[in-house]
């Protein structure tokens, strides 16, 4: 094998598919990029058995071949060498020579064919949208999946189809985070749990550009992302998703309408004095025209009021002061609009056309000073 | 006590205070910063009881009076609130409450009188400097202090003054760096070990402007450096510095004149084969107009030409890289003159009238296949 190609376009590529090279891996050929120029193509691949991806680097193929090199060694090499054309040559016994200018490297890889190669899944069910909606749908939901494994299926997030809308949905047990995505065609339904990793990784690798599309292929255990010259393909989740919509209402008792940036920035603040281990919650007392926030902990005490419009009733309600602000960040609306019901029922921060939903469980508190 | 700060201006004193704040201390006095308003103007100071820094701040006294805060929470606060005018003031009981805008902080101080003061020192004995000197000096001899305090004297660096000449030197065992400076007047003899720990502080405090002095005083057991609105104290480090002229000589066998940019390239890239625990050297082949440089370890190897010009023998010589590539990075020049004698004995690295000077031992190395 002997090809040759820009450092860039290299780089670029390494970079893509590093995302699914295990850290920690008791399989040694996991952790190398297979480079695989058999087909007239010169593609990068790398696998760590739930997530897959593939990319076509551009480059000139002298000759075909294909050999894995250790991921690690091989990205930090390829990233030092002058910006310039970048030689890769394998000799026998698996000898790898990159050559860059002046400088001249030689490492063992290790032979191609021991590779995991991707499955291949049928491309018949799939769905169309943009890098840039698909990227921010997943930044706008990806924070309330669940850290640890007790329960797979809170780990990943539901894409659920209906018609020409793609609903998104997180939940860790405290709270749910939806997403409404109006799509540019009619599809059938579909429902699947894609890992939290893969939409993590991925959203690293789009570029969230608005007028590239990507395509989402449906099997029957994996999901497929094409975009640019890239392939995703991730294990889903199986089982069956918790029932979204029993645990949404419309109803409420109170109603606040606030500036998010005031909002935020003052719980913000207010965690200043929490370390962490510590659960203090934020207290918001909603009056008339004002709420004031306020926190204590045994550092000290924060007391704030904003200006906000309400409707309904009075409420003293506390609540996880990051829980608030992981929902506040995603959410672009200047104004927010917050439903709430009594001290012991969730809160819907949610728009007019319901194109986001957070709702999010309160936490008991005691009546401060 | 009641004070009103900008909050810029606030900041910016406590970051300053805040390199003398110890990260672990047994006592928590001296993990606060003191406000001292009681002699007409706002003073920060923090003392970890090696280093002492204390800065003037801008900004109204309402009430005199002073406090300490304990300086983590103090600096988060003010870093988190509005860009806009604070207030600081103290009840009784040491209760402090911040304020700025809407924001509200209330958290509890600790008696200014337990603070641990600055010793105070005579300011007869001293020199004057720019802060863009005294900045790249530490800068380009720091690196080669010793880590450990198995040998004090090494943790710290000699500042050896005569007539109008500044002589600053780091060594650790395995390396020395020398820099001369030349002064705008002329002093008396002085010779001081200043604790590596001290410079390291200060440089990040001095904004390095050329047309901005900084005084330094010599105490008998303390050096003060003086600067802007700023104080820092700190003790020296008692004991006889080595004999550095006996360790220097001007003798050699072999010259090699080198582009710095590509030398030190070269060698950055030979270190992406040697892993954290790994002590492979990097080995110089000298021949009569190239130099080859080649590294091997169990990841791989490289061997690279670089073009030099060259007076004397031929020499293979093999060093620890790191070093090479810590001198390298602090010289400014394009092209480098090295001297060696033979594989056994350091080499120098130094410019023409020697306001430069790095020593670089050699290392043992088994002669390449």
């Amino acid at each position: 094998m002997k090809l040759s190609f820009l450092k860039t376009d290299l780089l670029n590529g390494i970079n893509i598919v590093l995302k699914a090279v295990p850290s920690k891996t008791t399989m040694t050929i996991l952790e190398c990029i297979l480079i695989d120029a058999t087909s007239g193509e010169i593609k990068l691949m790398a696998n760590d058995m739930e997530l897959a991806i593939e990319t076509k680097v551009k480059g000139e193929i002298l000759e075909a071949g294909r050999i894995a090199i250790d991921a690690k060694i091989f990205s930090e090499i390829v990233r030092k060498l002058p910006d310039s054309e970048v030689l890769i040559e394998e000799y026998g016994n698996e000898t790898i020579r990159i050559s860059c200018e002046k400088a001249n490297f030689q490492i063992v890889g290790k032979r191609g064919d021991d590779f995991a190669f991707m499955p291949q899944i049928e491309r018949e069910d799939y769905i169309c949208l943009s890098q840039f909606t698909l990227k921010e749908t997943i930044r706008q939901t990806i924070f309330s999946i669940a850290a640890n494994e007790n329960n797979k299926l809170m780990t990943g997030e539901l894409f659920e189809i209906s018609g020409n809308s793609l609903r998104v949905v997180s939940m860790d047990g405290h709270r749910i985070s939806i997403r409404h995505v109006e799509l540019k065609d009619y599809y059938e339904e579909k429902k699947v749990v894609v890992p939290g990793k893969t939409l993590m990784e991925i959203s690293r690798i789009l570029t969230g550009d608005q007028d590239s599309d990507v395509y989402i292929f449906f099997g029957k255990n994996y999901i497929l992302f094409e975009f640019d010259d890239t392939l995703v393909l991730s294990r889903l989740i199986e089982g069956k998703y918790f029932q979204v919509d029993q645990m949404i209402s419309n109803n409420y008792e109170t109603k606040i309408t606030v500036n998010k940036r005031e909002f935020l920035d003052s719980i913000e603040r207010s965690t200043l004095l929490i370390r962490e281990s510590d659960k203090k919650p934020i207290i918001l007392n909603v009056k008339d025209e004002t709420m004031e926030l306020s926190l204590n902990s045994f550092l000290g005490s924060m007391r704030e009021e904003i200006s906000i419009e309400k409707g309904g009733k009075d409420l003293m309600i506390g609540f996880n002061p990051r829980f608030l602000i992981d929902a506040l960040r995603v959410i672009d609306d200047e104004e927010i609009d917050v439903y709430m019901i009594n001290s012991k029922a969730p809160c819907f921060i949610r728009d007019e056309n319901q194109s986001y939903i957070y709702l999010i469980l309160p936490v008991n508190f005691s009546t401060p000073r």
